[in-house]
């Protein structure tokens, strides 16, 4: 790339249910905050990429992207929306960095959002499907009943107990608590969600051997980043966080395709991409934000991304390896699963959470002396992944 | 920026009705057209972009860049979709642009494709509307029906007549006849659609002064193109056609909100960042496709992109400036209006056909000496618009 490229500002709204906003509120809303963390003038805003899914069949909206740049007064500046399904944040960011690598804008605006609860559980379930291969839809095979197989498979091939699933709702529950943008903010204990029987929370089977903790719930809310290149952001930040790689790759869009389905071909790809522009290992990462749509897919993720030798993510985190303050903690935000997961804002809020634990801005969840950091966010089963690696500069 | 970029490879399937192959298909048949014309490797192709407005609602799927990239067998490159309504197309090669001029993608497929005769004509319109301002969608209004009272507040307030209108109808007709890829291939005269009564042509009135003739049709379609850096286009082609510049701007997404509807505000800015960045001004350009998805359009267009003093573009076409052959002959493809109109792919497709023209391949319809060229595509009734200007290299 011919230029690095800086988070100079980030914005997010509480991520939950909005009944009185519309998903143009909620943009407005996390852009204008990450406008002002970033102490720019809107007006010197020359790009802004919108990240969303199911505008069309849920607001009835196309071309968002101008009905934000019109909110915003950004009428001279291009306005894109990027649908990759649920990884449409992470690629929005990526084609913000590739905008200002390029040269061609200097100021870059990222709002991703989605509103989705107005909607029936039904009705989000099949227009989350519509990521799937038609082969697959067609058979009425939704994301969680892809998801229940690949857990199926995983246990039997690695050893993952139902429990080490539990574990990592229970870990990032634990970890939202600290987060006020968190939409599920409730403790919970494995006892609780695995075994009491006559517990206050309840926990069904989704799709078996998926209960409904392993699964993320289906939230509204939006989240910004403004970009800049690293050698511009001094300018306007004490702490420019420099995007040091991305990385972004496919697999096999059909699951039923792949030659071994536990193998997550697309990640593999996208971290190793990463991980070489930054000139950086797996090993050197301080804390990460993982896509655990299901908690499998976070012990997955874990490995297929370098961390964890494959099979072997479900004991780092039975060893604690991946809680906040062990060696690699995971979605210290509380991840998909307790932050919440509206879709089109999901891969933004990934960078906007490390992008607050590099800068040391974290609160009660501050990953302590973290330096760098890794995400990714996942389209479909895994099917479109985009990769980052973070640093903190000087 | 940082490094120029340049057309190597296009290809078009035919517009018009396929009822018998899906937005894949016709997406896939495209990219290959235009990876033999690049003389490329597929598996070198390292970024793609899926141009598309209504694949969530026609053909139930999200995520369509992977499901392209599957069929591609394009697992290691990234993969977007950009959905900016009708201006898509424009929008997923500009982004192409940054991603080769960034200096991360070296080969990038831009792939624009759309789906939209087997829906309902009520549908469809619907469909189209959904870019419109919320507070007019809510009122019924349709974008024909935006097109109808810019027609009316044109005529009013700069003499144009109702057979101006017919005019660009029947020049573009007459330019489809060339064209083997066009939707519309049917020779139409002014007698035929403004006067005569028992004519075979049927000329009803769509919203008032707009008559059938003066809108685009319903098409299915998919053009594509490859483009990578102009330093390196050499290597694969002998005619490489660089995109010497671009620009995009927004409108008040609402017409209502606009000072004087009649000017195209999204256009003059466009065009003034892609005259800037090429270096060239309006009269230097040899061919120009616009984006006359009304026949009013064009004539709007052709001032507001800085062919023709406002107010004068009507004159223009009745002097046959505009014409094959003329001084500056804008849509010698048909256009929208009789090429077609599959919203995604018109604006690859516009850039399909300026690097033919620029190529010298375009046959019956090749404007002698083209060296310099000009594009329009606009999203919504003008709200985004993303202009582009071509030169043949060396």
């Amino acid at each position: 790339m011919f230029r690095n490229v800086a988070v100079i500002g980030c914005g997010m709204t509480k991520f939950g249910r909005h009944d009185d906003k519309t998903l143009m509120n909620l943009m407005t809303e996390s852009s204008l905050r990450a406008i002002e963390d970033a102490n720019i003038e809107e007006s010197n805003i020359d790009a802004l990429y919108v990240a969303n899914m199911l505008a069309e069949r849920l607001s009835h909206q196309t071309l968002i992207a101008t009905a934000l740049a019109d909110q915003l007064a950004l009428h001279s500046a291009s306005a894109d929306r990027i649908e990759n399904g649920t990884a449409s944040g992470g690629s929005a960011v990526r084609n913000a960095c590739l905008a200002v690598a390029s040269g061609a804008h200097d100021l870059v605006l990222v709002s991703g959002g989605e509103k989705m609860t107005h909607a029936s559980r039904e009705k989000v379930a099949d227009m989350i499907a519509t990521m799937n291969h038609p082969a697959e839809y067609v058979q009425g095979v939704t994301l969680p009943a892809l998801a229940a197989m690949f857990a199926r498979l995983y246990m039997r091939k690695y050893g993952v107990e139902q429990r080490h699933m539990a574990m990592v709702a229970v870990k990032n529950h634990l970890n939202a608590l600290k987060n006020p943008c968190a939409h599920l903010r409730r403790r919970i204990s494995l006892d609780e969600i695995l075994y009491a029987k006559d517990s206050d929370v309840k926990n069904p089977v989704v799709a078996e051997p998926l209960r409904l903790y392993d699964c993320c719930p289906i939230s509204d809310g939006s989240a910004s980043v403004v970009l800049c290149s690293a050698e511009k952001a001094k300018k306007f930040s004490d702490t420019p966080i420099v995007i040091a790689g991305f990385g972004q790759a496919n697999d096999n869009l059909g699951v039923y395709e792949r030659e071994d389905a536990t193998i997550l071909r697309s990640l593999r790809e996208a971290s190793r991409q990463a991980f070489n522009m930054a000139k950086l290992k797996p090993d050197d990462i301080d804390v990460a934000e993982l896509h655990d749509a299901f908690t499998i897919l976070e012990i997955a993720e874990s490995e297929d991304a370098g961390f964890f030798k494959k099979g072997t993510g479900h004991r780092a985190l039975e060893e604690g390896l991946t809680s906040l303050g062990g060696k690699l903690p995971i979605n210290v935000s509380g991840g998909l699963k307790a932050r919440g997961h509206p879709v089109g804002a999901t891969g933004v809020a990934q960078i906007v959470e490390l992008t607050w634990q590099l800068r040391g801005e974290a609160g009660a969840r501050q990953v302590a002396g973290a330096e760098k950091a890794f995400s990714c966010n996942s389209g479909g089963f895994a099917s479109n992944m985009v990769a980052f690696v973070m640093e903190r500069s000087g």
